[in-house]
């Protein structure tokens, strides 16, 4: 299938993907009075008095923004707000599509850190979530941190944290496909931007003792003194020995390949010296760091790539919307790393055990349960984590009407 | 009616009086390919070499933020963001059924004039306007001027210039009713804020030649050197015979008044004051400065309100709607004021010349056919201003595909 003209010629016709939709109908004088004023003034001044019940009488319980500035969208790189638009759009559709969010892309016409934190603080009061999406390294880390400081409401940044659930789900398959325990494996990460951290992190978080991380001039190592901050922190916490050397050096004897990074950088001879039963997922998208085929004849057992037309897509899209439908639902003031790792294991939970192969470690996206399933799982984590809100609003609510 | 516990009850059985949808299905891998990775960077890679094309391929032509930073609410004051959120999608509610106009509804937490302008401007890249609401005075009037300047889509503040166009509808078709001309008469004007302002200039523009302007402590004159500086600009085109005094000194003789100020400070005696067929438009919302019946008794020709329970409601919802509905279908750069004087002019002549009476100088606000009335006639003037940049869309489209 021709995707750009087929695009193109879609996008041209429908218009844009998302529209606002009125969930109320004035046809007469009593409705408009109901609805808009004098009738409003109530439920204004009951927020007025309790903040919190902005999510009983607006659509704040359901509606998050999903904000870029641009700067690395898709694999298009730094492309600018307007250009960067078809994507939001896209995801807000996916959003309401697969997760009955309601989803404000907003795209912001500056790439200065502390202007965009400023920005996305004075919103959030507007909404009951903010995803950050194709925002660039190392400015998302910041951005997000400094939000999440300041902000009551959760702050999910796609590009790190929604990769990173997603891989982690298929990592947890694939070591039941090769009866591998993550504590027992040697594991090399690609690429250490957004994405190649927060994989890292959430591997760490789930047991993992033996990674080793390279960026495009090899293995990074704490004994470097000229490693950025984010580096040296996962440096740190990464590669005890403090082997030095190339990526290829680095995959000797690895059990898992996890490619965040650029297109053919990993050749046949890379997997033919990792170890039997290798898991390899060259996740660089549209053109992986190795070709499936490729690494299936070198030896790999378990292969996954960013693709949708070969077995084990590891697409973003598992992740997002039962997330954020999971936060919502648990009106919860953060996603936490257990509610993040308790997506990953949903989502790992969605392939049947009797349907668990190499081919098969992980669900397809357009299914509507596994964003269920996430959802769940996510709000009893925001729950049993302390993290849900949802008491406060009903405690408002009954004092409010008393 | 009760609207207070209607409103509540209907508010809190909503969940929200708008939601976003979505304009595309997706329901297989090759839809998902289509509309999002990887097709979706074709849009995104159009609209980086041209960005008008973001009218094309997203929903911008179609999309405005209404925002607020909740300090003027109705009548209701500085309530904060999530307290002004009530009103906000009510209107977005409105602008949908009435215009067909996707609005966001924000409230910012943030009450800082620069603050708000960056944030608004940084945004501008994602809508095709932006609709001003319940700032108050006199920061609304800066945060307009800077982002006037600085953005290339029209910024309307509805307090100002939606009541203003309304308002001159009304007194466009009063005076067919006594049969006086704009220029030979004599008007107050009753509170100088973000309505009054835009009132007077609105009249002035439109050949109004003796305008009395009154604030909370009576006449405004340029010969007293405390005012402010925006009351000093509009007291240099007014009281030209430099008067002072009280709001009764000022109506004697008066052929029209307009109140944008507060309940009961225009007394019988003041209307009996004025001259023979008198026009009084007393817009306190919702206690206006005069009771209705009172005027009437005191032998006011025609009377207008903010109330829907009296003749002549003067109801901003009678402008927003087709004003950005015209100004989105000419992709305007701005709302100038002619094209705001055409919305008065499209609004007044919905009232049929036969029907046209002291008690119907002002169209419902709920008919659909007086919206698009005004988007016709607001598009036709942004065209002959030159205002309109379809044409450049057009041109951007042609270029791309040739």
């Amino acid at each position: 299938m021709d995707y750009k003209y087929a695009s193109l010629k879609l996008h041209k016709s429908l218009k844009g993907k998302i529209e606002m939709c009125a969930r109320v109908s004035i046809e007469s004088t009593d409705d408009l009075s109901t609805v808009y004023s004098p009738g409003v003034s109530e439920p204004c001044l009951e927020i007025e008095k309790e903040p919190n019940l902005s999510y009983v009488y607006t659509r704040r319980h359901n509606t998050i923004a999903v904000i870029t500035d641009g700067s690395a969208v898709l694999g298009l790189g730094n492309i600018g707000p307007e250009a960067s638009m078809p994507v939001m759009e896209g995801k807000a559709a996916l959003f309401k599509l697969l997760g009955d969010v309601d989803a404000i892309p907003l795209s912001l016409k500056t790439q200065d850190t502390d202007t965009i934190v400023t920005i996305i603080e004075s919103l959030s009061s507007s909404f009951g979530g903010i995803n950050l999406e194709d925002i660039s390294a190392p400015r998302c880390f910041e951005i997000e941190a400094q939000l999440k400081k300041r902000c009551d409401i959760p702050i999910f940044h796609d590009d790190q944290h929604g990769t990173a659930i997603v891989v982690l789900a298929g990592v947890i398959n694939a070591l039941q496909v090769v009866n591998k325990a993550i504590g027992n494996i040697k594991i090399v990460v690609n690429g250490i931007g957004s994405a190649g951290t927060a994989i890292t992190e959430f591997l760490l978080d789930y047991g993992a003792t033996n990674i080793i991380l390279c960026d495009k001039d090899g293995i990074i190592s704490r004994d470097d003194p000229s490693l950025s901050k984010p580096h040296m922190k996962l440096a740190k916490r990464t590669n005890h020995n403090l082997l030095h050397g190339t990526l290829s050096d680095a995959v000797k004897d690895a059990d898992l390949f996890i490619g965040v990074s650029v297109p053919g950088c990993l050749s046949k001879e890379d997997v033919q010296a990792m170890q039997h039963n290798a898991i390899v997922l060259p996740l660089a998208n549209p053109k992986p760091e190795i070709d499936y085929d490729v690494a299936k004849a070198a030896g790999a057992k378990v292969i996954g790539t960013g693709l949708s037309n070969y077995p084990n897509q590891i697409n973003n899209l598992l992740a997002f919307p039962g997330v954020f439908r999971g936060a919502l639902d648990a009106r919860a003031s953060d996603i936490n790393r257990p509610m993040m790792i308790a997506a990953a294991k949903a989502i790992a939970a969605c392939v049947p055990n009797d349907q668990l192969s190499a081919d098969f470690i992980i669900p397809a996206p357009l299914n509507k349960a596994v964003h269920q399933h996430v959802a769940s799982a996510v709000e009893a984590k925001a729950i049993e984590t302390g993290v849900a809100k949802n008491g406060h609003i009903k405690d408002a609510l009954r004092e409010a009407s008393e």
